[in-house]
């Protein structure tokens, strides 16, 4: 039976398989919070990247202040993992995953964060916990801002404050902030582009958060951010903590905006399997093993070109004079776009030196939910 | 503990869920069992679209003389959920892959089927069965051809006698046949032009079926074709198995090529999170519910335009005067690639007038090695 085990050597694992290079990796995870502790503000890595409890523990080791996770059923699975300081960053709306919310607060009292945007959600968390028979302490809510992104969040600062009033009205739940996510800056290739509207998307943020304060809302968290705009994020006054994922691993979408201060420490290792013509070769890694919606995978070894061909397969070309690929080959693919690739497998395994050292699963592969 | 079951209503199942609508499901097997049978040719429905066991056997029920499965591993995966009929359609390179098919053959003698295209890939098979104490029937083979697509298979008739010479001299292997996968014609949108290249495609493998024999190969198996072409593979005298797989549920693209003489059978089922203004909301299934790899999938109810969001959402907008979809409100969204959209989501739920009746795993979810 295959059974890779710490201390394999990369060779033997079968392909396609998701690869990390933890010196890479560690000395990303170094360099972020060498450049933010100092600044005072919480750091709470966005788990949506990762999927991982162990990453989470490793985040937290390198000084962050819990986690972050998109959805209620990763937040289920991170928590199954051993980790539950967790702030789930969409909204929860729906009666069975309002009823899954209530259970999983209800298992981690005073750990568990959530965001509203709607009086509607709100209500409906709030009678749910009620006929739960009402948590202790009362499940921390923060309000969605919509800082530009236009996907979530109240609109302006009326909004804002309806919806911080109808929240005051309602027993178990208790605002503790306001989240802002400028999720259309993370990717804008120019770093003073990326600046100035990652700073007009932060004024709208504290901006809301000083609004809500002056009406005597208690409002001790300001979060946002992302791996593209950290730094910025950080120098604007009133903002509390940072959300970054992707600078843990990377990937080629983040590199060509952000540039190469965080390496790309993931990778996924593929086979050659055909041999087609003089200077082509077929990879077993396709859409299924790396996604496209950000651009295609680039080949670590950039003599190598890709192309997609399908759900399975993958095709590498190469100019005349570069040594030719052939079967039975292995190369690595740096994904475009790390969230939804490592939502396709299974498994990390952590490498240095190409002898595997860590396997780590994918707690919450697939909780789209 | 969220646990759907067998009865529950739609409106019970959180969201997104990938759902299936049975008797849209059951008239596409219907349809395609009813125009194919007739032929005599067998189908052998590849189940790299579905990754299920469950489906495999109404397949079979229907009138499938065994099934397809692109990996090792979603072999492995299948013949563990009790279906053993399989022919693995992607070449098999690498050591721990193939020792992997080694233990699936001895498992499961006489019942797997794999392709090769390059004498080394058939040599580390042949040698691994032995290490292996051999196998009694020898491991059935296909020679791949290359039809057109330049993927895999051998390049001419050339190299299909050479890697057909070369396997008479592997104890452990036994050639029964050809493959050829016209992948690059299935989405021709001409009727006429996808006849025409199918046909062309079928012509380079039924020619090479003729040129094996001719020197004295014995070729049984003579199989290829998908939801786009089998029709056209259907009418080549020469041809004897067909391949199909997406036809079960369809997609926005294969509808877009073929026509809708097969329904969209799966939708996945997503709920109405956020109010972004008055002509637009913001749904729950993003890049990891629906890949955007052929476009973006689409709301069942056509009035509502979709828009990726990112990882976890979209957008449904309207014009003015179509009813406003309004905070959790539910929505079907059809994908536009079924292949890899299935590959993201562990369960189907398939009703039946909005009742649940069936619930299966998505049993080789992943299973891309």
């Amino acid at each position: 039976m295959y059974n890779p085990r710490v201390g394999d050597r990369l060779s033997s694992l079968d392909t396609p398989s998701m690869i990390v290079d933890l010196d890479l990796m560690e000395a990303n995870i170094q360099k972020l919070f060498a450049s933010l502790l100092p600044t005072g503000l919480h750091i709470r890595p966005h788990l949506k990247t990762t999927k991982s409890a162990v990453l989470a523990r490793k985040l937290v080791a390198a000084g962050a202040k819990g986690c972050c996770v998109a959805k209620v059923s990763e937040a289920e699975a991170i928590t199954a993992a051993g980790f539950d300081d967790i702030l789930i960053t969409c909204e929860i709306i729906g009666a069975p995953k309002v009823q899954r919310l209530v259970e999983l607060v209800k298992k981690h009292p005073g750990k568990i964060r959530i965001v509203v945007d709607s009086a509607v959600g709100a209500t409906a968390i709030n009678e749910a916990l009620a006929r739960a028979g009402g948590v202790d302490p009362p499940l921390a809510v923060l309000i969605d801002v919509d800082v530009g992104l236009h996907r979530t969040g109240v609109v302006d600062m009326e909004a804002a404050l309806a919806l911080a009033r109808h929240l005051a009205g309602l027993k178990h739940l208790k605002l503790i902030g306001v989240q802002g996510y400028e999720g259309h800056v993370q990717h804008l290739h120019s770093w003073e582009e990326r600046r100035r509207e990652c700073l007009a998307s932060m004024a709208i943020l504290t901006g809301t958060a000083e609004g809500l304060r002056k009406e005597g809302f208690q409002i001790d968290v300001v979060t946002g951010g992302g791996t593209g705009t950290v730094e910025f994020c950080a120098s604007v006054p009133g903002v509390t903590e940072l959300q970054p994922g992707s600078f843990i691993f990377m990937d080629t979408d983040y590199r060509n905006a952000v540039g190469r201060f965080y390496s790309n420490s993931l990778t996924v290792m593929s086979t050659v399997v055909s041999r087609q013509g003089e200077r082509q070769v077929t990879i077993d890694a396709g859409l299924k093993s790396l996604t496209t919606d950000s651009g295609l995978a680039e080949c670590k070894d950039a003599r190598y070109s890709h192309q997609n061909l399908g759900d399975e397969h993958g095709a590498l070309s190469w100019e005349a004079g570069t040594p030719a690929l052939e079967i039975g080959d292995r190369v690595e693919m740096i994904p475009s776009h790390i969230d939804p690739t490592i939502n396709l497998h299974d498994f990390y395994y952590a490498h240095r030196n190409g002898v595997v050292e860590e396997i780590w699963a994918v707690d919450s592969r697939g909780k789209v939910q």
